[in-house]
């Protein structure tokens, strides 16, 4: 699988990432909850960002698999949603739309990777769909019942699906890898970047 | 004009970019050659991207504005390219075709603004080519001879009079600032972190 070549190619990167403290500290339960917020506001913000660059990436693809994409997780994304608005009620979490440096370069650069190609877009967009199911796996027993509720939705079965549409999708490009991997390698450094800012509570913009 | 309210709106922001301890250093001829000829290599990097923003806009220019901007600015540019390689070869700079995380996300950022409209694009564009016109007259007098060189052609009648030609059809738009101002802040931002990075030799991806 495409995928996991990208990954074995970035394995470290790959690790620092799904492996940050800040995923490490909401497995064992004493990540701050204002840290967790913070990173909720940020996280919705992102989501929306990435919706719109998989939307621009779809007019490139294969109509088949544009519907597909579309149907699995544009219009399935409710779950995701229903998780994040009781999270949000529940901690009482303020909606801003100020995002931090980092949320709006990280995605910068899907936006521009969806104007590329969607080989290129689906090789940016993998470390954050794909990584998440392994984060929401290790997050699954945590004592903190609000990081549990969180990891649920990522370790479900829904989700897995969602993510298997894209990795299988990944899988129908036939060139060389050369002309995916800096999307994949420099998603990873964002993704390792969104956690220290949540943990830093980067100032935003 | 416009500019100069944008500037006026950001002052902080503006003189922390122009002022930053890298403009200083360079000013006072004790920055290490190294970081300057590492910043020579990502700015290489950084124009080149640039030019494809410019591009991309003037798509989106009323034609008369498109026709100055490319005449003045991409046909103009070899006399900044002749210093740039004057500099590359005297100073031994080995060229490399990898971006900082820096370099990727501020030339992103402009690229993104390249598609969304000229006020929004040129808002985001103004920091770079203004900036370095005060930057550069900061830095003549500095009692490094290469910095003099590099200052020489930013305080040069010819770069002042591209600039013009910018922040006149900045001018044009009579729009509220509300819907640019984002775009020239950013920018001031990624114009500080491009200074740091340099400051700091940041990896390249």
């Amino acid at each position: 699988m495409l995928a996991e070549n990208l990954k074995s190619l970035y394995l470290d990167e790959w690790n620092r990432y799904v492996g940050h403290e800040f995923v490490r500290r909401m497995e064992h339960g004493d990540l701050p909850l204002e840290n967790f917020k913070f990173y909720l506001v940020q996280d919705s913000l992102y989501v929306e960002e990435m919706l719109r660059a998989v939307m621009r990436s779809t007019e490139l693809m294969p109509n088949d698999m544009a519907i597909r994409i579309l149907s699995s997780v544009v219009l399935g994304r409710d779950k995701g949603m229903e998780t994040h608005a009781f999270l949000e009620k529940e901690l009482g979490v303020e909606k801003s739309s100020r995002m931090t440096m980092t949320t709006y370069s990280y995605t910068r650069h899907l936006r521009y990777s969806s104007t590329i190609g969607w080989p290129q877009f689906l090789a940016a967009w993998i470390p954050c769909m794909w990584g998440y199911s392994e984060i929401g796996k290790t997050v699954l027993n945590s004592p903190n019942r609000y990081y549990r509720t969180w990891a649920e939705f990522y370790a479900s079965k829904e989700y897995a699906d969602r993510v298997s549409v894209i990795l299988e999708a990944m899988d129908r490009f036939n060139g060389d890898i050369t002309e995916i991997k800096d999307y994949f390698l420099i998603s990873l450094k964002f993704e390792q970047m969104f956690w220290q800012a949540a943990f830093d509570m980067e100032k935003p913009i």
